[in-house]
């Protein structure tokens, strides 16, 4: 068989393009409006979509008022609040939920997503996040965020006790016999008795090891922090790469350190955020992009080139080119990202900003042949193992791609069209982890 | 119109009753199966129930092996993740979650219960509970569990800063202007800017107001502080009355405070679980009953006697009367209906012990006919506002009461044949409240 693409849908938030919402076929409240999740969620598995992912903040997004009040980023809805109503309504595309290691506590994280793989037959991931939105501190008692290196220090010893409970439970624990009257076998149930830097975990879990073993592991970021944590520990790596060199160069990277790591690299899938423009004609798609763009608001451009940054950007000479950047906190596979875009095309900062507000990912535009051209084109030179894919609007995005791009991935035998297996990890070709009581 | 029952189901766990899981209809994993659980819910949204009610534990239950192994309590779903699925399968019916502000953090509480309020068009209500089980507290970093007092007061902040978030948007926030491009209209959305004891919380929520201003909120617990707190914030409380008068009594105690605080004390629901048992005779009801109980295996009754009484009963003398109980710093309200009880039928701590198996509420035991004269009784004579209503197995526990209880209270006129309101609060007959900044 040929080698297929990996999709997921990027669904929360709905659209990643700031002017989503006042496309006009749009509902301005679809990112908040569940019938219409529903049915783009249904619309998603129907086209056989590997799975929806849901980004997650845990703030209002820092923009100054000007850029803030034209976002539809303001509500929404909680990621695992929402994938557990999808779960309801579908019957086999997976549920990536994204869960921060920064602010939730890990016996509750390990039992809610425990909880959605139970009810959803197997299909719950966790996209693992360290939250560096400064303003998401303050919600949560502190004045700042961690630094870098504590958050992934943190994020290690969580992800270790969040599997630890997963773990604790064998796959035949639950004896239910009615005769004698017993419901489970208390050997094949381990506490877990973690204690260490930021967590103390007596466990055992009050919940049944989930069916996929560990919902599927994802994690984004491209430091060397991230990149290691994800070639580890990560089932998915979401990547942010802008052209397909920089996608070939973290793909080789990342699948080394697996390897380094004593993993199967094919264990590994890398699946850059993608934004896609596709049109009957090649003019079409480039004039859906411009009409999209040209509804941005000025005032939200350099708002969101900040957000990409993690750097204030009013600052810069908007006419000049992007000056060098501070070290920070922040993600900085971003900042490398969209630097390296500014150089490549001799971008002032001005220029730079007005791309920023289309959707901060990789992008495609063509017809549904030149869109299947360039995905091919990575997926076979090794620049990815797939794509997030993100819609420009609602429903227009999510419909041009299912009619139009997926019959013709599938007519190329690149991607399915019906699913293989009954859980996530069996549609994605990911081993199901032993627990260490089996 | 005359006087109408208020009826929650009791869904999570399914059943109350240490033996539903040997009944022979019973499916085993009921508890944890969601095909069976969505329809349940579906039955009870069929009967027109206020409700569906979830508790919580965030630990294996504190049980020796015997006993544990016995119970179909050690595997269940998050509350949450729970009733966001059910949400998307019915309609009117609500959708109450028991959430601990021990160990939640109130942005996250905040934000999920406004999720679940959204997606489900304004049917989310929030058992607040301050979880004494010191089991949990080994699962979150403590050695023991918060004190009585601190629990309370930890409970009243957390409560004043998921109000507080709630409260932070207007009604009138979302714009969403296509045509100028102005999503929000910040002046609608306020930061809380909380600094407390327990919580620093900046503020404001990234979803916007709940269909019903506040998801319900209720309240369990008889301790001075939990009746004050109820008085003060709760919609629905919760009790846990074995006989009408104790029911009697607590009533007049809650609604007394309730007026005392300053509320309308119809707006104060009073709510006792009860178990029920209904058959086509009283004999059949009985038998009913005695088969349930004869399952119980001897080796959980000292055991459940002891959860419901937050002391070691194994250290008694199982032949004589219950002894004088020491304070502890766990529920009080149980352990007073308990030794009530004791008291009353002269029973040993062996005999109270079997009791305790049964399910831990009250109990009703009956033909449809006679159920319905004490539900009316309790009803007319100020003992309660309704029932959360405890179903003895699966499914004909949740099929003998919707298809013999439910049409005698119909009949009555004592309990609806068709939902009246969009949103719990309408159906229950709760004002909506308002945003300061409304």
């Amino acid at each position: 068989m040929t080698k297929q693409l990996c999709l997921g849908g990027f669904m929360r938030p709905i659209c990643l393009h700031t002017a989503w919402w006042r496309h006009p076929s749009a509902p301005t409240l679809a990112n908040f409006n569940w019938p219409v999740i529903r049915s783009l969620a249904q619309k998603l598995e129907h086209a056989c979509f590997d799975a929806v992912f849901t980004a997650d903040h845990l703030a209002v997004m820092p923009m100054p008022p000007n850029a803030l009040k034209r976002s539809g980023t303001i509500t929404s809805y909680d990621p695992l609040v929402m994938l557990s109503a999808i779960a309801a309504c579908t019957d086999r595309i997976g549920l990536i939920a994204t869960g921060t290691t920064s602010y939730e506590d890990p016996y509750l994280l390990a039992r809610r997503f425990a909880s959605l793989d139970h009810l959803s037959g197997g299909r719950a991931g966790w996209n693992i996040v360290t939250t560096v939105n400064p303003e998401a501190a303050l919600n949560f008692g502190l004045e700042t965020a961690l630094r870098h290196a504590e958050r992934y220090e943190r994020a290690e010893e969580f992800f270790d006790v969040v599997t630890g409970l997963w773990d604790g439970w064998s796959d035949h624990a639950l004896v239910m016999d009615k005769e004698t009257g017993v419901f489970s076998d208390l050997d094949k149930i381990r506490p877990l008795n973690h204690k260490g830097k930021f967590f103390s975990v007596k466990g055992p879990l009050n919940i049944a090891r989930p069916v996929q073993g560990w919902p599927v592991i994802a994690l984004a970021g491209a430091s060397e922090e991230a990149r290691d944590m994800a070639a580890r520990s990560a089932d998915l790596v979401f990547g942010n790469a802008r052209s397909i060199e920089t996608g070939r160069a973290f793909y080789r990277d990342v699948k080394s350190r697996a390897v380094a790591a004593g993993r199967n690299p094919d264990h590994v899938k890398i699946l850059p955020a993608n934004q896609v423009y596709v049109g009957r004609t090649r003019a079409e798609a480039l004039a859906k992009k411009r009409y999209m763009d040209d509804l941005v608001h000025v005032d939200s451009n350099i708002p969101n080139l900040s957000i990409r940054l993690g750097v204030d950007c009013s600052k810069f000479d908007p006419d000049k080119p992007l000056p060098e950047l501070p070290h920070t906190e922040q993600g900085q596979g971003n900042q490398r990202e969209w630097a390296a875009l500014a150089r490549r095309e001799g971008l002032t900062v001005r220029e730079l900003a007005k791309r920023a507000a289309e959707s901060g990912t990789g992008e495609m535009v063509g017809t549904a042949s030149e869109i299947a051209d360039q995905m091919e084109e990575w997926l076979m030179t090794e620049a990815c193992d797939g794509f997030i894919v993100v819609f420009y609007t609602v429903p227009d995005g999510y419909d041009d791609f299912v009619t139009m791009v997926v019959p013709e991935l599938q007519r190329r035998g690149l991607f399915r069209t019906r699913y293989e297996g009954a859980t996530l990890r069996e549609n994605i070709g990911l081993p199901r982890p032993k627990s260490p009581l089996d």
